[in-house]
């Protein structure tokens, strides 16, 4: 085996719109100090897909700037444009046909509209009209959204191909709040689940991908890590050490190894 | 790079006693179905470092019997002979002794003096003294304890050769119950600090070294796993993750990205 | 001062659609053994609010049958008509008419639709509509919604008196699993926040209190508890230990006493 | 009933060294702008024990100067001298025996020796010799310890009339850090176990006695609270709440109303 790394045998690829990926790991091409750096990092990261703010990134729009496609070239990356920075369903759809022009048909787009400047929380209502008319227009859509779980099950019923609950503000790094949510959106999915915003360090990659989750994208916590190529193999293994660890089923919790049955919830705590 | 896997580069070994290695989980070697699953389990873990319960354990007592060292050869492995079983500071001598002879000299040994044996929770005074007495016999000691940081110093200044806090109770599978302990632990520590005990998955170990621990030493976790193999393969990628993670430097947590300083402990919570 | 309980001075009451409370605890009236007992947690609780499922209560609708106006009469209690059961905004709005009807042009009610009958998670889009309806018609409302900071907002805007979010799924008893989404839902707010569902313990009751919202709305825990009455109390002092020390402020937490500044965000965990 | 807070009713005593209390609240004295700030939140909280720094603070040693005992008159409150600033084993002693000069013949004492100046975590070795031998001298010893269910028995056993594990660092305000052995402690003793050290609101105070604490004692989270006299009362509710909601039984946890089993530990979390 040349890449021991290599954690998604044969047997478990992350299927997204009927393409097959070994990496698990979605990553953002923001923030960084410079092109180098966002390529040293993705590639390091592992990663197949790769996010682009259409809104903010050259990937063609200006043809005489420094264009990502020139070090994520899409014959190695998935693109995925996204709609960061929308705040209206009509300006999400806008931005997403923006991407196929440039992309020259490319339909896989992560949709998401935003309710508001602080929190970048979604607006939910407004991503569900922005779904709704994406995926009649052909997109494959992934859509970022909050941890509800009746409105991750409604956007996978409108047709999305993937859907990318939140699990803390985007760029906090505060890791996953809720967990039981997150675990009852995955429970009920039939689409991949993938963690989208919130990530801090690798052991919350870890968690995410424990609680069943498909994959996990990110920016924030590998580009603004003191050393972002670094915390991006980091990232890496912390997916491959959280899928592993779901599909090996972890031992019960228990209060002591005599412990005849698990601990029941009687202590309170994060979760 | 042959094994890309390999997370410790030349930079940054773990070492005890003045021996190098390049893996930082540690293993337990009990609890397993079989010698064949014991082998197959540390093979995927990575270890260098497996530890045997030299009271429970065939490493050449009984000559007749399987013994353990077939399948863990000490060429590959750093055998680390533990007391566990003791109760007393003198049973536990007594033990890392016998294992002395049986090992030709072996001089690398686990210390853990139990309290009880419903909590199996260390027996701190007990434990102090049998330090005392292995250091001045010339052992180079690895020593269980709980997770207060004024018994941390202490042992380390005893001049044992790495201190291992708990971060649950043995075989509870409970995750590091107080990360702030952790912390002052390591941060006070001259010798390498190795979370023993109570890490139930993936994402416990990554923490655990995210505090800043140099290594983790584990059994129930792996061994009682459905698939204790993947669970081994998924500690050593959790291992990495955290120790990566902690070198890359994580970004500070906040409520929201556009806030512009990083939160503060106004929330309460698990820590 | 006759009752020294009396936690929320002249200074410091709970006010809804105009009308002043001096209890913050808010509470159900099933899953009791009988009508003796409702009365007596409700006695005990302290609360001035309790809140009714139209569709499973008699508060009228069978004239020949016990009517829980008999033991929690309208003198001293608001009744707080609910639409529990309901999973359309037409099903809500028109349990929410036959609620005026019965209690003769009452408009304070708690609108709540869910999305589905295993989760009890709120249907967010539909309670939009059904918002909007019942506060075009002349309804007070008191809204059940998820903790989604812009969706609470969004349900203000509209025009409810209180909006209630949920701490946990209705009758699970986990407490708040998003400290940081209360606390952006309240910070944002004009109107009242009641943490409606998912409060376990009396400490649960406290953190949301302390958290800064109004009020708490909870029943399960009080009626599954082994002693109701004394849970109920329990409740009482939660919610007013929650609120003082709201009021009061908190000193920071910090790692030690010599610490110079407060703990930052750097290690994880549930909040 | 003249004071409905009474929360202990006849049959719930706090009973240490054969004398009952009512408050299971104990205060400290230190850290206050003046006496008769003190006075007010002493008052405030209900407590009826107080503790007092011996070494630091004046009762009687200085005749001339404001003594603590005129806000505090024994008449009405329970003095507990306590050995802080004490780092050996002498030096605790040595204080409490002139604790017992200054106070005519006062055997009750707390007994803290310390660690480190930075953490002011306990020296546990030290801590065990000095409760021997101030147990012989004829002292009722209340010991401060770490969390260490062994450890904490171990002073049961020497004779202390009451074992006082911390929650969290002495000042820190971080809440009960390891739920686990606060619980083990509490399950397996026979003396009130009071919880002492690191709270920091009252929802830590009501969550350390629904765990089963006997009381709790704090002095930081009142003294430093931006209102210590309303936090003071704020606490008062947290240990009633948090009695009563044990003594009451909590309902259990699930992830659903609908959920026939109680959750059981998959998830990881702070506790």
């Amino acid at each position: 085996m040349a890449d021991s790394v290599s954690p998604t045998p044969a047997g478990d690829p992350l299927v997204i719109a009927g393409v097959s990926y070994t990496s698990r790991l979605l990553v953002g091409t923001g923030k960084y100090k410079d092109l180098e750096e966002t390529r040293r990092a993705s590639d390091a990261s592992g990663a197949q897909i790769v996010t682009v703010a259409v809104r903010r990134t050259n990937i063609g729009q200006n043809p005489n700037e420094p264009n990502l496609l020139d070090v994520l070239p899409p014959s190695r990356y998935t693109l995925l444009p996204n709609t960061a920075g929308c705040y209206t369903a009509e300006d999400a759809v806008r931005t997403c046909r923006l991407a196929r022009e440039l992309l020259d048909g490319h339909k896989l787009v992560k949709l998401e509209v935003l309710g508001d400047a602080k929190t970048l929380y979604p607006d939910v209502p407004a991503t569900l009209e922005a779904a709704r008319t994406l995926v009649k227009d052909g997109f494959d859509v992934m859509v970022y959204t909050s941890d509800d779980p009746i409105i991750c099950k409604r956007l996978e019923e409108i047709g999305c191909v993937a859907v990318m609950p939140l699990a803390a503000p985007i760029g906090s790094g505060l890791g996953i709040q809720n967990r039981y949510n997150i675990l009852s959106i995955v429970e009920n999915a039939t689409v991949p689940i993938i963690v989208d915003a919130g990530v801090g360090t690798a052991s919350d990659a870890a968690i995410a991908m424990e609680l069943g989750c498909d994959g996990v994208l990110m920016n924030t916590a590998i580009a603004e890590a003191r050393d972002p190529v670094l915390m991006a193999s980091a990232m890496r293994h912390g997916i491959i050490a959280g899928r592993e660890a779901f599909r090996a089923g972890r031992m019960p919790m228990r209060r002591y190894a005599s412990a005849s049955s698990p601990i029941t919830g009687v202590i309170g705590g994060g979760a």
